[in-house]
């Protein structure tokens, strides 16, 4: 018998631990999950014979070592910063360990101790990072290993967002399917990528005017912003001497003229408390930006100031959102994004008959005989309720998969890794394709080079 | 004899040490100027019998400690991130301390220790911060202390410029009279201020768009842009209740458009190194923050990005920077800050033949009889020539003299202070006055209340 740990348990480990008690029976698996809640534990272990929960404190170190040490591996869904605690407690009793958290400093730094030890502390493997890396990598493979060609050019695409629904009066077509401080804080920092062998730079304030559309076939048009940094890639990917580079997130059209006026406002800023948040109404925290006018209204204010049509589609949406409102936000203190965040929750918190959708889009350019040939590659699956959500299981499955390759003596590799390597992408990819998530793939010849 | 100490000998210093030379004679003065280079310290003190020049580290905490042991006062013109270690040495060796930077949490720390001693701790005496605060606090003192009326709204902008000729054809109308990298990162975080009993904030990207003009008689227009927290003058001033507080800086009209242009850019982004910057040309520099349209040329792309008219007025002082030139950096890398900052001292850095100028305007508005009165408060100061400068002379003058009102016994204040209090504003501003650097003040009844 298999013991797996499963370190917390909340919304974004709830698929992850279907997947694992689906298994339990057939693998021979006993499963472990642990959270500082027990009752938030229990709820998802109650009525499998091969699942047990328990309480912990990821701070009492010993109560985190006993837990560690009767497991075989340790799946962390916990918030990123504990990840370095939790891989200390593997590392010391000789366990596996996987997440779906970016590899930090402090990850990276124990791929030796790791290796010496003969265990995998495999990481980013779940959506973005995840599957990104896995269905990008298979594709960049095929170009570079299998048909021995010259990749010039790859953009990917990620969005977390909400299936269409023809009945919803949503103007924004968003919702929270999300962690929404991240969604409120998302592309903050310089934008960083590289176009036809020149290297760009976006600062954050005008990163939603330079969108792009996108069409993915039968699913519509999206726009995209350039995500943060994308020449870490080069390494990641090991993509040196690429001519373009380019990692961005998706919305649905509009989104993005609209979230500019946030931006612009500085109503996105997490830097510092605002004064006077007790009492303070939607209307009086949008006018906490704008100029001194008494004689005119923040409508008109803010349209004037940001060049917007008075009764336009941004303006409606911002409408849409009560922002004009005299209706108190609700808090005591806040940073503007605090405050912004709190404000957004009371319309964009999905409902339990919303859906959400996740959208992966992808983009690679090479040259064949002469011939620069693109290759589009694109997933888009919709959750089934507010609670088995597409990102759910999308986080959760490859998290799962791994897990049985991994008990199932599949996988060679030893160390910190994430999934870039065919052992790992191709039975992640290929058992998510049964599971409903696949990669819908096109080619085209783009000219005559 | 009383024995002063000089650190550093910079070219902020030079008016400071001619001040304290002048006065040595008649006040029986011995100065030792110390600094890391000798020769520039014996260049300021060469010719005076009661001056001599030392080099020293402020590193070496033995040396620093020995050469404040010898004075009665130490006056520091190091970079602000030194003055805790010079203070520490003052509280060791007991000696009085004067620096004409803003009070650091660690300095402020040091207090209670300073006032046990019986030391004098004062700071931000220069220009700005210094004579800012004494003239503001004359007349804040003058409203509610002579008078006992409400001060209802109180503004404060200063500038270091270029001083107005007609025979120069630069058409910022500005150099760099003091030190380049603060003008690139100026207004960098958030602002905040108080109009009308309400809080108002402007993130940095709105910051150049938000001016207001000023008028100042017989000196014309300037452009005013917010400086970053004016809230902190209600602790400073102790102006807490007041309906209107705002302080900003000065610049010459026309500016703040053109400035926009790098800030829009996020070319005066300080956080990240750029790529390729070996042998990158200015025109490149601009180029790496616009999108990529190669049949576009780098004019079109920045004036359509930014609105601006081709051939207008802001095209015409980025062209006069020859920002659209293909010639090199002439650096091996940087950030966008430095690299703009390199650029920028090509054209900006001051001739000998240039002048620079100093403007402070203050407003201030109470209510006497039924009647709103308004105040106004300006001073302007031009330089002799490139290193007598009005920046200088404002910085060092107000030093020296306070320098001379503690040894001369004038001064009851001790611990850490700034001069905000009238044993100090009085007999400065006054000695400034004779020193050509007055202030003209004008009343007006602006409604009946």
């Amino acid at each position: 018998m298999n013991r797996i740990l499963v370190l917390g348990a909340g919304r974004s480990a709830s698929s992850l631990i279907t997947y694992l008690l689906d298994n339990a029976e057939e693998h021979d698996w006993h499963v472990t999950v642990a959270d500082y809640a027990l009752q938030l534990a229990e709820e998802k272990t109650k009525g499998s014979a091969r699942a047990e929960a328990k309480a912990f404190n990821i701070n009492e170190e010993r109560e985190c070592e006993a837990l560690v040490a009767e497991a075989d591996v340790v799946l962390s869904m916990l918030p990123a910063s504990f990840h370095p605690k939790v891989a200390e407690a593997c590392l010391k009793q000789e366990k596996h360990l996987i997440t779906a958290s970016y590899v930090s400093p402090d990850m990276r730094a124990m791929d030796a101790a790791a290796k010496e030890k003969g265990l995998l502390f495999l990481n980013e493997c779940g959506l973005d990072p995840g599957i990104d890396h896995m269905s990008a990598m298979k594709v960049i493979d095929y170009i570079r290993k299998d048909k021995g060609l010259e990749l010039r050019a790859f953009e990917s695409f990620t969005g977390g967002l909400l299936a269409p629904d023809p009945k919803d009066d949503n103007p924004w077509q968003y919702g929270f399917t999300w962690n929404p401080r991240n969604v409120v804080l998302a592309g903050q920092g310089t934008v960083k990528f590289i176009q036809e062998g020149r290297y760009k730079f976006i600062p954050y304030h005008k990163l939603f005017k330079r969108k792009e559309m996108i069409h993915i076939p039968g699913h519509g048009y999206f726009e995209g912003y350039a995500n943060r940094d994308s020449l870490q890639y080069l390494d990641v990917y090991d993509l040196h001497g690429i001519k373009t580079l380019f990692r961005g997130t998706l919305r649905r059209t509009g989104y993005c003229d609209a979230w500019d006026v946030f931006v612009q406002l500085g109503a996105t800023d997490d830097s510092y408390q605002m004064e006077g948040v007790e009492g303070m109404t939607h209307r009086q925290f949008i006018n906490s930006f704008l100029s001194y006018n008494p004689q005119d209204s923040v409508e008109l204010k803010l349209a004037h100031y940001l060049g917007l049509e008075l009764d336009g589609p941004v303006m409606h949406k911002l409408k849409w959102l009560d922002l004009f409102e005299e209706v108190e936000v609700g808090l005591l203190k806040g940073t503007p994004a605090q405050i912004l965040e709190h404000i957004l929750k009371k319309k964009w918190t999905i409902r339990p008959d919303q859906k959400d959708q996740i959208v992966m889009w992808h983009l690679f350019d090479y040259v064949e005989n002469g011939q620069v040939k693109r290759i589009r590659s694109a997933m888009v699956a919709d959750g089934e309720n507010s609670k088995d959500t597409a990102m759910a299981k999308t986080v959760g499955y490859p998290l799962g998969i791994a897990t049985k390759l991994l008990l199932t003596g599949k996988l060679s590799a030893r160390g910190v890794q994430v999934p870039i390597i065919p052992e790992l992408y191709n039975p992640i990819l290929d058992e998510l394709e049964t599971l409903g998530f696949d990669f819908i793939e096109e080619e085209v010849v783009l000219e005559d080079s």
